[in-house]
């Protein structure tokens, strides 16, 4: 009996590719007390795992090279000494990126596997927090905003517009990187405007998108995106920084935003999101964001890919933008 | 009996010369009802000016060619048709760059000329609420933050970092542009640490003098310095942006900073500040440093430049940095 676990074998410069992963076989270790063997059932692929692949401190440390990726996963315990944790119980862990895995008992959150288990990881889980708090703690969405959000069809950033909707925005827009995907925002996510970044200029899309300006940016691109918006950006407007997925993969600094002094003539505020910082809001986001799910007034959707083989390679996609909504890896 | 007056005679494309102005002989227009006329005995140069000199609309609208340039001065009223504005009083207004001016007595606040009237340009004028405004409000300094200030040898640099360390900061660091700029901070407005940014890269020296980072930016000059800060600041930090004098005179877009992502690594907080915004802190202002000027707590410096042909050649100084504190003309 062994599992199967994909390491980073080595630390990519640039667009990384899959010799800088390797599957590892092991012998699954036995189980001591306090802990539980989960089975994990799907995973999540994420654009901050491509920081974590360079080796520079930053607000999560590197992944080490030769030893199993981290990333959040749903998966049912197969073997348990913890009386609180039985055999069959469903949780969400940290310990991605592999077939099977040994935690303690802390280190697991039980689930409610009546739901689809997918959406621990996207629209209920860290994406759809990190969309909850960004737009109305971060940028402080007020309603008769209008909100701009760029991948906008991201597991983060459908969330974004659909909560900015539905609080009372008035207008929503949301750029994405395939005419597929701008059709998506418009006709299913209830989107006002929105265009493919492909098809011309930034600024100049978002300022058609946008003739009264916008109140409100949600970055998760960096880059053109963030230049455009500040031209765009109303006095007093806000800029909520959750990503600059633009960036992640370039070797040489990127120059743009290269009108950053309209943050002084607009008095702008601009404001850097990580999702750890808002665990307080988990429950008001699992009330209010739930709700919106279960009535169908919020919808979401997944990509997703069949078996941990195709990990990596669900990842460069992703990376690329080959993702509508949330990118998961299905394990069983 | 003429006036005389400076225009704008041309804008200037990178950094202006002596050429982009032009002296105006005038005759004065007669006193309509309403009216003061008023002699100029002090005017201010201001780094904001070189952006009014571009025909680019921005938060304040381009000077017009062929007219005078504007700014803060301070002056006497030689004759009036207001009763509260007799003859002999002092005040501030906005219609510097002239010997004299006709103005509505609305556009004019009075003054006791028993304080120096500079000081109405300076420490206890615009840049002075600027500083208290923008460290306190927008930068929401806090009792044991370690501040950086840069420009700090500047009119509101200045301020700055003397406001920090009267309330309380752990450490104030500044940085300035020649070795007599850095023992001034040093040895007369009691600053914990200064360098020179000409002398090293300024993160190099910036990580030197904040072993344990900083809590507090207060950007005057953009471009490496705000790239520096983004580096050092810990996390949850905060920037008030103020002014990018790096990048006034530049006709290409600067690449720096190349760090944005620091923004969500670090959750920082970035806002612009223009002072206008804040006039609701005047009164706070004027009786905490006031106090602090009279006490000789709070020091500050003038430049200054005799003779209004001779602003030109200070506005250009000024930009070079050939100023400690504020760059005044006197006319008087």
């Amino acid at each position: 009996m062994t599992a199967l676990e994909v390491h980073l074998a080595r630390r990519p410069v640039g667009v990384p590719s899959l010799d800088d992963f390797a599957f590892v076989e092991i012998t699954p270790p036995a189980l001591g007390p306090g802990e539980v063997r989960v089975r994990n059932h799907v995973m999540s692929v994420d654009p901050y795992m491509r920081g974590r692949m360079n080796d520079v401190k930053s607000y999560a440390p590197p992944f080490p090279l030769g030893a199993p990726m981290e990333g959040g996963a749903v998966g049912d315990i197969v073997e348990s000494t913890v009386d609180s944790l039985p055999v069959g119980t469903f949780v969400l862990h940290n310990a991605g990126w592999r077939s099977e895995v040994v935690l303690p008992g802390a280190a697991v959150v039980e689930v409610d596997p009546s739901l689809p288990l997918g959406a621990y990881l996207g629209v209920l889980g860290m994406p759809g927090l990190t969309a909850y708090a960004g737009l109305l703690d971060v940028a402080e969405f007020q309603p008769g905003d209008t909100v701009f959000v760029s991948a906008a069809a991201g597991a983060v950033g459908a969330v974004v517009g659909q909560i900015a909707r539905l609080r009372g925005a008035k207008r929503v827009i949301g750029s994405a990187g395939s005419a597929e995907k701008v059709r998506y925002l418009l006709d299913e996510l209830g989107f006002d405007a929105a265009f493919n970044y492909k098809d011309d200029r930034v600024v100049k899309q978002l300022a058609a998108a946008a003739p009264e300006g916008i109140e409100v940016y949600f970055d998760n691109v960096g880059g053109e995106h963030l230049e455009a918006a500040l031209s765009v950006l109303n006095v007093h407007g806000r800029i909520a920084v959750c990503g600059m997925i633009s960036q992640y993969n370039a070797t040489e600094p990127n120059p743009a935003p290269r009108n950053l002094i309209q943050i002084v003539s607009k008095r702008l505020t601009v404001r850097g999101l990580l999702v750890r910082d808002h665990a307080d809001r988990r429950a008001d986001f699992l009330r209010e964001v739930g709700a919106w799910v279960r009535s169908g007034e919020l919808r979401y959707t997944e990509t997703v890919v069949d078996g941990l083989r195709n990990a990596p390679s669900a990842f460069l996609s992703l990376l690329e933008g080959g993702n509508t909504g949330k990118m998961l890896v299905r394990l069983i």
